[in-house]
């Protein structure tokens, strides 16, 4: 079976699509600095598989380091995970977030052209559409203005992959557009391990239920949607890891670029995830509705339709699950992976 | 007076700067590879101007050898002109131009806040309008898709400015958007000199003139112009300088972000051009009508509105002037700098 790389391997998506890689087969080289991710995660990934994996602690601002890890490898394919991702701390230091992100994206990029592996599938995310302009969103809905330096970052990346594969045809590249995953690992051994306060409302309920923080704060409820509340479309982290299986199993014989959402097609507002939770748990989540957030939009969600054309992949797992193994996790790791 | 650097001083744009600012009595630094400009360039501003001014050769990607230059020289303001530039080679050869443009402009804004100069102005250009809704263009209109990766680097690099900038009000940011420099100085001394077949018309009509390519290529006339052909905003490249010296002048005491359009508000179309270029060197010019160009536009003319208010700067030579001083540095130095 063919190697594939995975660079940020040990964060919350890399760890996820780690483990379905391995239990489709294939081997597996993770390439993370840890800076945002932990050991323990992949250690738990070579246990819940009784495989093993290849991990090195490195940058992909270090080309060396990268050209060294690649000439000893062999890797046939990459999935381009790692990058700085908060929204909030993006907007708070630009620089460091365009350096992370395209710097690092530019010299592994730079790396693989070099050493001859010219296949690539990329994290990217929904946030490129910008505000859409048709719901559910198609993959021939326009990029649009982003609202935060990452967003930016993710756009730009896209368009750099894309820049070089129209130049040099023999690259194929797959950017793949996440909605908003969430949920763990059934096992509730890997899981979403965000440090400080999360930026994202998943784990932010999560860690609300588990006693880390006070309430909830609901950014408006006043949209145009059923509740007031912004709408989304939460897609499970297995799902989505299988839908990097899809991609890989894609790439080796279909040549070319592909850009394919991975989201269910189903939105969920704020308060529905709420009330799923908090039923998921048994427990209350204390919430206060707050002015809305500059930036945010009513409401988004994916067409999946291509996903399941071409990939053959479409999302399993509904908001009940999604909740429960988000709660698995949490409440087994209150503190994460730092125990 | 103030001391300010200039990133890719030695360049066509840089070099009319320098001289500009010169003249002016500001102190100048140029920083520049030679990667595609020449060091003589440097010499005749000193000889024009009976000044002097400090050259390093150096690159932006080089992180220390800026910061070396920034402590030695204790510089107020930067001038960044230092890019690759060439359209259809940005096409052919993407990581490069992402890798020089967007990592060398984040190498340099590091550098900047590091040793504490935040004061900024930004050779950009109306490519970021993309295919324009408004014409003329006001600084208002949404940027755009861009038609190749040069233009994507210069959207990109007014994005991280203006991230910054946002994060950091501290700093000074102003963007000047570039319509289409042509001309030279009035002495034919220093002027545009590219390497191998020139890209943008006005080099190429005056080496068709001066007799080194036969004859001129006119990508398609079926546009809806008045003579079929593309019409832009052509701005004399001493105009542009003063432009710079102007939004020096402007940044010392105007703190904030600003986008300001260089251009003279007039469109000309490629044959008038080819007949003002022919009366200016007193030669028919030959042509030949070509299939329209992928990406390009019919028309694209600024209004120069904004920076006759912010900046008290409006472009003041026309059209046959611009063919003059082309064709006297074109036949005075028909080998450019390399003589």
């Amino acid at each position: 079976m063919a190697k594939i790389l995975i660079t940020g391997g040990a964060g919350y998506i890399g760890s996820h699509t780690a483990l379905e890689l391995l239990e489709e087969g294939y081997e597996v080289v993770i390439y993370d600095n840890l800076s945002n991710s932990s050991r323990e995660s992949v250690k738990r990934v070579e246990e819940l598989t009784g495989k093993s994996l290849k991990f090195y602690e490195g940058d992909v601002l270090d080309a060396d380091a990268l050209e060294a890890m690649f000439q000893a490898e062999g890797i046939d394919a990459v999935i381009h995970c790692a990058a700085l991702k908060a929204v909030g701390e993006s907007v708070q230091k630009p620089l460091e977030y365009y350096h992370n992100n395209i710097t690092g994206t530019l010299t592994l990029m730079g790396v693989m052209d070099k050493v001859g592996v010219k296949n690539i599938v990329f994290s990217s995310s929904a946030t490129v559409y910008g505000s859409p302009e048709i719901i559910p969103i198609t993959e021939e809905c326009p990029k649009g203005q982003c609202t935060n330096p990452y967003g930016w970052t993710k756009s730009m990346m896209e368009q750099i992959m894309t820049d070089l594969q129209k130049a040099h045809p023999e690259w194929n590249v797959i950017l793949l557009r996440y909605f908003n995953p969430v949920g763990a690992h059934k096992s509730g051994r890997i899981g979403e391990d965000p440090k400080g306060i999360p930026n994202n409302l998943m784990p932010y309920i999560s860690q609300v239920a588990v006693g880390k923080l006070e309430r909830l704060g609901v950014f408006g409820d006043d949209y145009d949607t059923p509740d007031g509340t912004g709408v989304r479309d939460y897609i499970h982290v297995v799902d989505l890891a299988r839908g990097h299986v899809k991609a890989i199993n894609y790439i080796f014989t279909n040549p070319g670029l592909d850009i394919i959402n991975l989201g269910t097609g189903v939105g969920y507002s704020v308060l529905d995830m709420v009330k799923a939770f908090a039923k998921a748990c048994g427990k209350e989540i204390p919430y206060e509705i707050k002015p809305r957030r500059e930036g945010d939009i009513a409401m988004c969600y994916a067409d999946p339709a291509k996903a399941a054309r071409v990939l053959g992949w479409k999302a399993e797992r509904g908001l009940e699950e999604m909740c429960e193994d988000t709660w698995r996790w949490q409440s087994q790791n209150p503190n994460g992976y730092k125990e």
